[in-house]
């Protein structure tokens, strides 16, 4: 189990679960961060005593710096602010909350360090994902996710394979299947059939296209089994949330696109599978409570008791499966286009995502706009193979000015 | 991967597969044993070219002889022979699909050699479970299970536990929580919460009592899931088959009774799951095919093609489960009260289903006459704790001379 963490996002739906497991597993709080949220930060902050505050908005810190005159608290800002709170001395964990691609130098950076990242932020993988396994190899920097479904995959491989970057050799005699068939990071392609991720279908699941023209942000915003942010919550509506998350995967676990799949699974209690090369399928269950997963990421290899409702399996009328409808959720398309491709095309696409729903969200685009809007940004970015952080940040900006642009044109 | 196996019970129903994996696999057959199927074992003989074959019955064995007599193939019979093909000489496995008691001794003797044991014989672990266990540690012999269920189990947790008996150490960190907490083997009990074994609930799910007082033994054997021998499709009808499960379960694994759940699932397609201690749930999932338990257990820890069909889990409707029904199904009650005793009281459960069901089977016992007779005998015959073989040989005996007495006797 770790000791004490760093908690990049504190104020926001992972943030503030990962202090409830904080508390329970009575772990030390290094340093905190938020965007502007201060009445909760300094709550959060009176409450764990971190030596390190970090508030990304200048306004919001200046604010903050007053709010907690009293303490002895060291307030810092901007990404120069995360980037000192990732990297914090004393913490041996930096739990990533942050939404969006704020959260990628801090990772970085405190990679650079060895230190555990229990991997809450999608972007960080989607966007630049060889970048990250391959610093994670070199510093020796175990990534553990946090996310339900790739935690979930991570526990039907426990004990199955290395760790990405960490020192943790395949156990005992199971290192032989778990052979590095020529990709970049250690693998478990030679063991498997396939990594399957389960999907909720979110609150749109079974509408077709025609039905899903007109929808509202209000109504993409009433998701059926899990309580999260706005943008994430708008992208299991439209599915793309999946499709980062087989980016995601195929980073993570080292497998090709091809060896990844999505089954929808409406009641949420299986939370991912993994097909072995015998056909078998491990697969991990829990009620939907992401304190879970934030835990298994602070004491794994240990498991303790957690602040989760046990799974009584026969309260459950049934559990279903069926395919996703790509015709419908055309974002779970594109994406899976795009994760063939890699290079700073997936940066691209979560970038015009993240601007698209924005728009979404505030009228400005009707809920297929922001599948199109990925897609004109796809078709019209240029592609860079074997990207630099700097192509990958490049084309994060590209994107979002292109989709922006788009939508304040005449034929948006 | 196994080189070369040793197979008690090549004729039943897991025999024939397992035959059929070792071809897939490659592996030498070094021993047959069968008890009367001599037709079938010629073909087996001629096919696998084992170095010993033994007939149990002492008449077959003579018209075997008779049958191979151009081959170089070593005929023995009894169970000196049986022994003397569990320990042959050059075979790493033992794989022990006899049915009934039969397979005890010749499964102690190969574990005194410390040969992995593919255990796909209840009676060991049900009857004689802490002498067995005590002397896999002492040989340092692994036993894998072959059951689907044990399997399911053993799946879930791998890499989290040592093989009982075998020099795996609990892999890399993973050590920690696997605490030896008092019990007399290497336990999962500090790791976990349940062991849920899943049942299909058999022919005869969701009738009741009355519904139950009549049915005729072809009723009984029409199983809707697997294709299994008579007395384990009987087992299963009365759900006798899940409570030895639970008593083979406490031993393998190490875990109090208490701590061993039956959950019913028509579906058969999660074969078992294990609730961890952070209310984690690992499920194993395939197509119900015995091909491949019985081939995970030669080829563990690593995982190759097998000859099962690929899970589509988005073609089955629904995953249903619900609660075992004790009242429909006393056998299960009688277990669960039985494994809480052990000593030989487990020894005398088993003998006395044994031999019900056989009565069973030739018109002279009614449904309930089984539970009957069980209950019947675990009431008449004193439990011994803590006994030694003979201890449990003889309560094997004094159970079925018991049940066929009564069953002769007036009231029966």
């Amino acid at each position: 189990m770790q000791n004490a963490i760093s908690l990049l996002g504190s104020t926001g739906s992972i943030g503030r679960q990962t202090l409830e497991v904080a508390e329970l597993l009575g772990l030390r709080v290094r340093a905190l961060t938020a965007n502007k949220n201060i009445a909760l930060l300094e709550e959060q902050t009176r409450k764990f005593r971190p030596a390190v505050v970090a508030v990304f908005d200048d306004y919001a810190a200046h604010d903050f710096r007053a709010r907690v005159r009293d303490t002895d608290v060291r307030v810092v800002s901007g990404m120069d602010g995360l980037v000192e709170a990732a990297t914090i001395e004393g913490a041996d964990t930096v739990v990533t909350a942050v939404v969006g691609t704020a959260g990628l130098l801090p990772t970085l950076a405190a990679i650079g360090l060895g230190r555990r990242i229990a991997l809450a932020n999608k972007e960080t993988l989607v966007c630049a994902g060889d970048i990250v396994i391959n610093r994670a190899r070199a510093y020796g920097a175990d990534i553990i996710p946090v996310d339900s479904e790739h935690s979930a995959l991570f526990q039907c491989l426990a004990g199955q394979y290395p760790v990405i970057g960490g020192e943790h050799p395949a156990p005992g005699k199971q290192t032989a299947p778990f052979i590095d068939n020529g990709s970049q990071y250690p693998s478990v392609n030679g063991c498997i059939k396939k990594l399957i991720l389960t999907a909720s279908g979110g609150p749109f699941r079974g509408m077709n296209r025609a039905d899903l023209q007109n929808v509202t942000p209000e109504m993409a915003l009433r998701h059926p089994n899990w309580s999260m942010g706005q943008k994430v919550t708008i992208d299991s509506a439209t599915m793309m949330n999946k499709g980062l998350e087989v980016i995601e995967a195929m980073h993570l676990f080292g497998v090709p696109p091809g060896k990844i799949e999505v089954v929808v699974h409406p009641e949420s209690i299986i939370h991912s599978m993994v097909e072995f090369a015998d056909s078998s399928v491990i697969a991990q269950l829990s009620v939907p409570d992401m304190r879970l997963p934030i835990q298994y990421a602070l004491t794994y290899p240990e498991r303790v008791p957690s602040l989760a409702t046990r799974l009584d399996i026969t309260r459950h009328a049934s559990l279903t499966f069926e395919q996703p409808d790509l015709d419908a959720f055309p974002c779970l398309g594109l994406a899976f286009e795009t994760v063939k491709i890699n290079g700073t095309a997936c940066a691209v696409l979560n970038a015009a995502n993240e601007a698209a729903v924005g728009l979404f969200l505030g009228g400005k685009l009707n809920f297929y706009g922001i599948s199109d809007s990925v897609r004109a940004a796809l078709e019209n970015i240029e592609n860079i193979e074997d990207p630099t952080l700097d192509d990958v940040i490049s084309a994060d900006n590209a994107a979002r000015e292109f989709v922006n642009k788009s939508a304040g044109s005449p034929s948006a």
